[in-house]
């Protein structure tokens, strides 16, 4: 079973069931079957092999969901780029993918892109690349190159070509701690397991609506579209998010699941103050404080009462879920149903709870690597675990904690100390708002400990007791020796700690454990 | 991730979770992970290697899972033999399976199994296997040959062994419809992304406590014992069907699913009159007409609602699920997540909405094939699909009907007639309210069509009627050309018409379409 049988189920279980909504565009099961076996034959037709990228450069649109379902059907490898990334950073991807066939828009996106494949056959990298654009003037059918004119050109014949469920289908770039981002490839057995656990997670039937806002280049969103297809339920699209467009978008289709983030969710709210929009489709409790700051929607499901977990990319967004437990001391519940969790340290032997290690994940959710990083892929599915890079921690009852990056490490003398741990265990400290570890330079020591803190208003604290703090709860060498006060900590435009500019303000000597590997 | 992981998780995760309770046995998942080793660890000492089959004769047990769980983390294959086998049953089931180890039951099963371990041992099957008494005098661990001597004697270390995802762990003995059983093997990874289906079909947390009361040799029961395993809940069991210690278990473990068919449930409804059992862990509605005939418990879960579906051992249980899809023409609504359906004609082509044709399965839930059968096996996968030899048809709104076995065949000069099809046309008629179709001798059409029907109290139809009925929705050579009336059809135990006692009884030539080969 593939991922491209879920879309040729559905024309003949669900023949009427509307599988796709995007503005003007409206397509039911059978339709949108239709329209990928063109695809894929025009793919095959241009060229396109099995194992063969290809790259979105574009926003939210129903034909990415069509490109993915195209390239299962024909055993290719779909990335969706992410649509802010500069010339040279789209000039990089195109180099590392080597992709057979670009779909790009117009739209925003026209100049950067049409830079970027300059500047890439100038460099000679991605040459053989055929560039299809999917919106403006070509999305009427009629112009050569274009995304519509493959299609219309083409049989909507189902293709005949034999796809494994261990083949990589999705590729998606994670985040690049250090050095280059790597694109996680996930394999159409992964996407379809994942797909019964998000499913339920998120209560997805046919039934549901789910709201396509936020961006399909990350896992958050794309794993409830991914889930909503495989229900057989509808994906409405939207480019980008757009709170006014997304109301109107909720009150027209009575969307009913949507992934949305606390920023755009305060600004919906806001811009529907006076009730203009009926959006009792996707909140059905009528309770503008209920839950709605979580990023899946709230009802009665019972995982849903609790959302959210641990995740990557790697693992098709969640590993664990909070909910999982009747009770649950750790910040990130338990191990999903589609994986195994198991916490080890540096020499790869488990550690017992209460101790800081090392997440690593088995199971059938788990990517089958980074594309074109044999060593790195070595490395980090060493022993059969793939590990996380993430340090976690089992609580008494059985139940993770997530602590923060690995990849951040100060190094004192021989030790390696997570700063993550250090600012874990300082943050349970009743007066500290905010914190953040970093590695001095030290002569002696090589680095020594140093932790940036934010002091609760009307509180107070002192170094040593919180110094002492740490000495109760830690290896005495992962302790800070200074200890510095500021106002605020700076923070990246998403909202979290910038460790680096912390570094660089407070006297830091870098993070060693910042290899260009990973 | 085998299904041994599961255990391995939960230790971790659920340390204090009452895994399992069998009368006085009630053991945490640790203490189960640490006795499912002990036992891997006995069963390799006594010579157990990678596929080796581990038979058990005995009623439901504790010991069972236990066994299951060990048998995965080896890489065996474990097969819950039906206990109400006759001695000669017995035999050809130890001559097909030729065990390395055969786990059997003193209480009302020891003369028997211990007179197939003779009658074996003189035809020569089955000889190297190792007896172990799981019951009576034996599981104080003390005995020679005993289960828990096994136990006892090894150690609670995790075994070493390599065992892949797709290995099969689960051999289930599949109803003979004519020559041979044969054993379904299901593999870890299906029995894995079924646990996900039923789970949420059935909403099984780790808050459920699943009642093992059906026999554990059909999956029926199984899938749910698995699914309940799976996601961290508790498997109570009682030896077998007994609707007083039912109530009794019911009550004092706050049972919280059960798989109870419909004479059982009255039987405990009945005995419950008075009420002086608390079940309303189980029913919590209070209503006592409030679906308890159907096999699931009712609660609010979605799909709940509408139980029931279409499948057979080969897929784990369940392929179709009645509930999926807003509405549903079909009597088996449509496709499990786990796998996809066709609706193929004898050449392998798939038919349209309202065809009858033979119903095939490909997905992650199906099994690898029947132990020790390559070219059944060959013949049951050709093209990649599972072929059900079961008849069923797609509806104008895309959902599936389950028409009968194909197995039943009447043959007609060159056509193939399937009674199912036939029968399910004639029992559309308002005043039939039972058919079985048969196949009389004809010299010149080899046989002709009869079909023997009972007529609704206070209601008639003439033959002329009921053939023009069928001529109207059939192909003209399926329709009957012969009607006869009765008063009741003969019928087998479980209360299904007794086909070849139809045959037999009024003038039937046999079905040509029961193969000994299925």
């Amino acid at each position: 079973m593939t991922f491209g049988d879920l879309v040729s189920e559905h024309r003949r279980s669900r023949p009427a069931r509307v599988a796709v909504v995007d503005g003007d565009v409206r397509l039911t099961y059978v339709q949108l079957d239709d329209r990928v076996n063109q695809l894929a034959n025009g793919l095959l037709a241009a060229g396109v092999a099995p194992g063969d990228r290809l790259a979105w450069i574009g926003q939210n649109s129903f034909r990415l969901l069509e490109l993915l379902l195209a390239g299962a059907k024909i055993g290719a490898i779909v990335c969706p780029v992410n649509w802010r990334s500069s010339e040279a950073e789209l000039v990089f991807i195109l180099g590392d993918l080597d992709p057979a066939i670009v779909v790009w828009q117009e739209q925003e996106l026209g100049h950067t892109a049409l830079a970027a494949r300059g500047a890439a056959a100038a460099a000679g990298v991605a040459t053989r690349a055929v560039w299809l654009q999917h919106d403006g003037d070509a999305s009427a059918g009629s112009a050569e190159g274009s995304y519509e004119s493959l299609v219309a050109a083409s049989s909507a014949d189902e293709p005949d070509i034999e796809v494994h469920g261990d083949d990589p289908l999705l590729a998606m770039y994670t985040a690049a701690f250090a050095g280059t981002p790597n694109a996680a490839l996930l394999s159409h057995s992964a996407l379809i397991v994942q797909n019964l656990v998000i499913g339920r997670v998120q209560d997805i039937t046919d039934e549901t609506v789910f709201l396509n806002s936020g961006p399909l280049f990350h896992i958050a969103t794309f794993m409830s579209t991914n889930a909503t297809l495989h229900h057989g339920g509808t994906n409405v699209f939207v480019r980008r998010v757009d709170p006014e467009e997304m109301c109107q978008v909720i009150e027209a289709e009575r969307i009913t699941h949507a992934v949305i983030m606390g920023p755009t969710l305060g600004a919906i709210i806001e811009r529907n103050a006076s009730g203009v929009h009926d959006l009792t489709s996707l909140w059905p409790t009528g309770d503008p404080n209920d839950n709605r700051s979580t990023i899946v929607t709230p009802d009665s499901a019972p995982w849903r009462h609790r959302p959210g977990g641990y995740g990557q990319t790697e693992v098709i967004g969640l590993a664990t879920f909070l909910a999982l437990g009747s009770a649950s001391d750790g910040k990130a519940g338990r191990a999903s149903p589609a994986v195994i969790v198991r916490v080890l340290n540096d020499d790869g032997r488990e550690v017992g709870p209460g101790e800081v290690g090392e997440i690593v994940v088995r199971g059938p959710a788990v990517m089958n690597g980074y594309f074109g990083r044999d060593e790195l892929n070595a490395e980090r599915s060493r022993g059969g675990w793939h590990h996380t890079n993430d340090l976690g921690r089992r609580e008494a009852d059985g139940s993770l904690s997530f602590i923060g990056p690995r990849t951040a490490l100060i190094k004192s003398a021989a030790e390696n100390i997570y700063p993550a741990e250090v600012e874990a265990c300082i943050a349970s400290h009743p007066a500290v708002r905010e914190v953040c570890v970093i590695g001095v330079p030290d002569a002696k020591w090589t680095q020594r400990v140093k932790a940036v803190i934010v002091v609760r208003d009307e509180m107070t604290v002192t170094d040593d007791e919180l110094i002492e703090h740490c000495r109760a709860r830690l290896a005495s060498y992962k302790k800070p020796s200074i200890i510095e006060r500021t106002t605020a900590l700076p923070r990246t435009q998403v909202g979290f700690i910038d460790r680096q500019a912390v570094d660089a303000g407070f006297g830091g000597g870098g993070y060693p454990g910042l290899l260009p590997s990973y």
